[in-house]
């Protein structure tokens, strides 16, 4: 049987998962694959940590560039992450004619049109199916399974610690703060969690994902992001009272030539399937015109279930160098049907808005006039009895679809008023379609 | 650009939504895959109906074996059905040389060995993604994505219309045959729904993914398969009082060198992943000892769902024709690795069980004595106030795990009591692990 090489760069929590996953698989996943990967060498800067694995230490390197380099290395697997050293790497590797397979998420958004050129142009493969939902094989699908398919929606939970911290805020009635500490000890959030938490870490993802279903570059500073910062305990428990969750979703969507690609907190509703998917799970949603609803949900982290998919990736680059069919499938099919990114202000939605009113005869009224001057109608209106300690009452109430320019335009207005104290909270709302 | 002449076998259902599918995203598709898809002939029967696609009438014919013949045509899709000429023409079409797509489950389940071997033998491709789940992607995740995974267990709904019924009964409060009428009314049964409700489709289906996962054939006279005509609204009523659901489920393990295969109702926990699968969606679960949990979900069935897998498999054989890589990918990968079937009367599990127990002093302790020499323990118990008309009333439990063989001994004895009414019902459960 035939040894196919392997390189690693990075050996951290990922590559760890890895070498583990070889060691104890190896020999199924060649008998799979009618050839053996093997390891032949590994970089890191941390030569000394105990990983948990037995690694022969004559395969451990400081020097990455030399792992590319090394003729035995025939696939170069990158995890080491970031958009610095692990840019330089790839390059090379592809420059040098290497089918490289990276969870690089930062990466392949910021830098994919590069990256995914030179590989193209060098006829080798680059695999990024681990850079988005882990152990969920959504790259897979909608380079392979779907491919027949013209793609109309993506919703997507894609960030295991937002999702934990908001199942914990739920389920435990805890404060955003607190339910953070708590995926922090619990290892779910990182010591400085501002990536996951301020929604970038989903954009990157969402990018990729619209980057493939579209065939389209998805510039990341044309995704409009909010993160979970600004959910609170009470407005999860009246989105609750109403019949919804919120989700820090990944919405992207496709109509009339235009693209729109948004990451924020949402409320879905509670039969809604992804209001099911609690914790550090992950889930998406693809709706395509020939198979509707197709959902995929499993594990989006973690060492062992990122793993899995960094090996199938291999398996793949293997398969394509035994068959001597690099490029099987492109890394991006380009499209020719132009279309544009739709600009967050003309997105379509309903909404969630809770107002912090006066407690006086006609403040209602004075800002349903509002509403309705900006062509906004009102679906249902919940007055809370809750007394805010200084004359101010929430007032919770959803929208029926509307723009998003109008509510901006009609919540600069109110939020003006002499009667309005805090300022109102919106949040928009995803239905299952 | 290559075009690539596909010839179709069968133009039902399935057929059509090919047709339609490779008509309205041809296009896409051949920018997609860098080659073009092109329907040389359509074999059938019937040439006469109206089935809403636009065909020149001269790629019709009646003569399929013409179609496996023309030197035009270089992808057999079959989707006829069956396993009489359906397995002719396959055969016939791998002896050839040409790749075959296929969604014929029966067919795979049944010929599966000779086909795989076959197509091995001419070094050509056959690919059956729709066999199993429609449009859930679920043979391409064991051959491809879950590849470096050793395979614990699946756990799956496979059959929209026995979902859709048991839905049907339990959110309408309906009888089996109340419901099954409302389902072929719907057109989601077939006038005659045997092979469904019977669990056999089911079967081929779990028969399929077995062999994938543990790399062996699977034979199906190995399988145990129960339907869901002996279901009651009854059962289903106080499964819900205890926190279950009921669905037909394909329960596929692996421990200890076995494979248990097993087709049958269970209850599964309302918190279950697949208690919350509903209609005439199907859903599979998969645990792999990488990727851990892994669900997917989506439309099991219907003409398009169903056409974007078949196009899915197409687009593989494509590329493969366009790289020179055919069986890049084996149909199935078997394992040296030997396992055995385990014997369904030595399978552990939970069970539920409802006793109709004559109201008498006495009673319960006597049939809990007989469960107690089996060494059956019970978990927990609910006395019905129901009154069955006859002096019989019902009584319902739930025990902790035990061993299929017991259960049968323990409920022979049983059910020979002359306090005991109506034969026992018993149905096991099924956990989320």
């Amino acid at each position: 049987m035939r040894d196919i090489g392997i390189g690693i760069l990075g050996f951290g929590t990922i590559g760890t998962g890895v070498v583990k996953g070889l060691q104890e698989n190896g020999d199924l996943l060649a008998e799979r694959l009618g050839a053996r990967p093997v390891i032949r060498k590994i970089a890191d800067i941390d030569l000394e940590s105990d990983r948990g694995v037995d690694v022969d230490p004559s395969i451990l390197t400081n020097d990455a560039a030399a792992v590319v380099d090394d003729p035995d290395v025939h696939v170069v697997v990158e995890l080491i992450g970031g958009t610095g050293i692990a840019k330089d790497l790839v390059m090379k590797a592809l420059e040098a004619g290497k089918p490289v397979v990276t969870a690089n998420k930062a990466l392949l958004a910021k830098h994919g049109k590069e990256i995914v050129k030179l590989a193209l142009d060098k006829q080798v493969d680059i695999y990024f199916g681990a850079s988005v939902g882990g152990g969920i094989p959504i790259i897979r699908a909608l380079r392979e399974g779907l491919v027949a398919n013209r793609v109309e929606s993506i919703d997507a939970i894609l960030n295991g610690t937002c999702n934990y911290i908001l199942t914990k805020m739920e389920e435990e009635n805890m404060a955003f703060e607190v339910a953070l500490k708590k995926a922090q000890e619990a290892g779910f959030a990182e010591a400085d969690p501002t990536l996951d938490i301020e929604g970038h870490d989903t954009a990157h993802k969402a990018a990729i994902l619209a980057s493939l279903a579209f065939g389209m570059e998805v510039p990341l500073d044309s995704i409009h992001v909010e993160g979970i910062t600004g959910v609170s305990d009470i407005d999860m428990k009246y989105a609750l009272q109403a019949g919804y969750r919120i989700k820090l979703l990944a919405v992207i969507k496709s109509g009339d030539g235009e693209v729109e690609v948004r990451v924020h907190p949402a409320l879905v509703p509670l039969n809604h399937v992804l209001a099911s998917v609690r914790g550090v799970y992950n889930a998406v949603l693809v709706r395509g015109d020939l198979v509707k609803t197709s959902l995929l949900y499993g594990r989006g982290a973690g060492m062992e279930p990122t793993a899995s998919t960094v090996l199938g990736d291999v398996a793949d680059v293997v398969r394509n160098i035994v068959c001597g069919s690099p490029c099987r499938v492109p890394a991006v099919s380009l499209l020719a049907e132009s279309r544009v990114m739709k600009d967050m202000a003309n997105i379509e939605s309903r909404y969630y808005m809770r107002f912090s009113l006066k407690d006086e005869a006609g403040v209602v009224a004075q800002y349903s006039e509002v509403l309705g001057r900006h062509g906004i109608s009102i679906a249902s209106l919940m007055q809370k009895e809750e007394n805010e300690g200084d004359s101010f009452v929430p007032v919770v109430l959803v929208t029926h679809k509307t723009v998003e320019k109008k509510v901006r335009a009609a919540l600069e207005e109110i939020d003006a008023l002499p009667t309005v104290g805090d300022k109102t909270v919106v949040l928009r709302i995803e239905e299952q379609e």
